[in-house]
């Protein structure tokens, strides 16, 4: 591959400034680079920019860049020049497979060979979309989460015609650029998180389909509870402790029996001794050393800290629910 | 009812000294109450102890309440003893419905007539659980999220044979002791909270069955996605921002059609216009007042506390990794 590595890339170009190509400029502007982006809506470069300044004070607030400047974006007239000069591509339009058929085989054409092509799309996996064009080895999934220049998320895969050196350049990139990457090795429907939240979401859809729960009764469970545990220690870390010092190896012993119970419209696996042994596992590599001592002491003081931060300790709470 | 009015309570007793029950100890006795356990385990007192003394810094920093003191729990010898002069009592024995039930029972017995008695259980409606005591009608389940001192949820439902003056004393009751309450009108399994973070728990049992992600991977992709929104705004505001300007509506009238995708194992509920109605209803409701551009400015300002609060703002990433 003849493109700049990872870490020499200063010049970004996107390409669709809805709210998550515009979420990407805002980001990739933050982070220091030069950004050229095209929409073929007419109003695009107003919207853009108003949506830019709208997200500086909490990019300002987050910490920019040395050298970060929202006068470093530039938008382009045609889609052949925001993609002339490219050393990275990052495609955010909306979720049409035809349109996304096309406009990758566009802007395979008009992008300097080998740099890589990276879309935003939740829905399609990239076998599906790079079937039109020419050089389909440099495009990939990069899926960010809204807004991307907050959530640190991205989920990287590329299909059945990428590259591996393709795909290993952009997880490099996106860590470069601030992100927080899992590349994947395979294309699966959703991805991780999406297909994660994903069955809360539709678990939350039949509850209120069936009168069994609030649209903020919903919203409540999970604020004042797993959600306040998950904005810093995943389900399954936060479900060993529940193990007690035994971790996940003792809770999946003990609460596994409950893996039959009709708590939710998803079906569970069954709980065999390679899934045990492959949680358990999962789990040791995840603690990375810390013990069940260690993780219950940093989950309780990242919960302490989240609620501090979120204007709920005890003494802050009437005041917050007074404002809001 | 007799019992004292919920404000009035300054006693309580807690059943089982596990980490549920000994996390409802620490509780108690950081927001001010006298505490009474008991367990019949042998090593119970000093265990609990430990526990409370464990909590107690971070109880320390969440801001304990006028006169909190952990010399103002009493251990008594036995379970009639603990329950004698009891204004409510909290039971967290373990998850065996036979147990449950003569425990109830017993409870029932040694407790002075109409005060509230709450199970901590997370898998038996009361319904189930009540059918040996003579007074069914105080009891109810008070359902803590782990751990109970620090995360603020209570689910509380009453079970067929329960009063509901006695379900609304214990949601009072518990929102005087700090607790957030969702008072429940059925006996739902698995209540709310835990379907939801069932139905991604069990997705992510089937991730790792099948090789799909890793137990890293899947936490990974909460805590650095999603996770970081849930903490302060529920799936289903933060989903309605998907929709820009137009909100739930627009949301569901452009994704809805992915709830067809197998993005999940779970199957998604007909979108009919009844659910759509009730969603974006829902969500005006939860809304209370605020404009989709003050929810945007909130959860902007909520991801960015809650990265500062846990270490994770650019410039502090580096030393977070080195650290943990």
């Amino acid at each position: 591959m003849t493109a700049v590595p990872p870490r020499e890339v200063t010049r970004i170009t996107c390409i669709g400034a809805g709210v998550i190509g515009g979420g990407w400029v805002a980001h990739f502007l933050a982070r220091g680079y030069d950004v050229t982006a095209w929409d073929p809506a007419p109003q695009a470069p107003e919207k853009l920019r108003r949506l830019v300044d709208a997200a500086w004070p909490a990019l300002t607030q987050l910490g920019l860049a040395e050298g970060a400047a929202k006068d470093r974006l530039t938008v382009a007239a045609t889609l052949e020049e925001a993609c002339a000069e490219a050393q990275f591509v990052q495609e955010s339009a909306p979720e049409k497979l035809e349109l996304k058929q096309q406009l990758l085989a566009q802007l395979d054409a008009a992008t300097p060979r080998d740099v890589v092509i990276a879309s935003s799309t939740s829905g399609y996996p990239m076998t599906d979309m790079q079937t039109q064009a020419a050089g389909p080895d440099r495009l990939l999934v990069g899926h960010p989460f809204n807004p991307p220049y907050l959530i640190p998320l991205v989920e990287v895969a590329g299909g059945d015609l990428t590259s591996e050196r393709a795909v290993a350049w952009a997880s490099e990139f996106y860590e470069v650029a601030g992100k927080s990457v899992i590349t994947m090795n395979r294309e699966l429907p959703g991805f991780i998180a999406n297909r994660l939240q994903e069955a809360l979401w539709r678990e939350a859809l039949h509850m209120v389909a069936n009168g069994e729960a609030t649209v903020k009764e919903i919203d409540d469970s999970i604020t004042e509870g797993p959600g306040l545990r998950w904005a810093f220690m995943g389900p399954c870390l936060t479900f060993a402790l529940a193990g007690g010092e035994g971790g996940m190896g003792h809770m999946l012993d003990h609460f596994g029996p409950s893996l039959k119970s009709p708590w939710t419209r998803l079906e569970a696996p069954e709980l065999d001794s390679a899934l045990r042994d492959a949680m358990v596992a999962g789990c040791e590599e995840a603690a990375a050393g810390r013990t069940i001592a260690d993780l219950v002491a940093e989950r309780d003081q990242g919960v302490i800290d989240v609620l501090r931060a979120t204007g709920r300790l005890p003494g802050a709470k009437a005041e917050r629910k007074a404002g809001s």
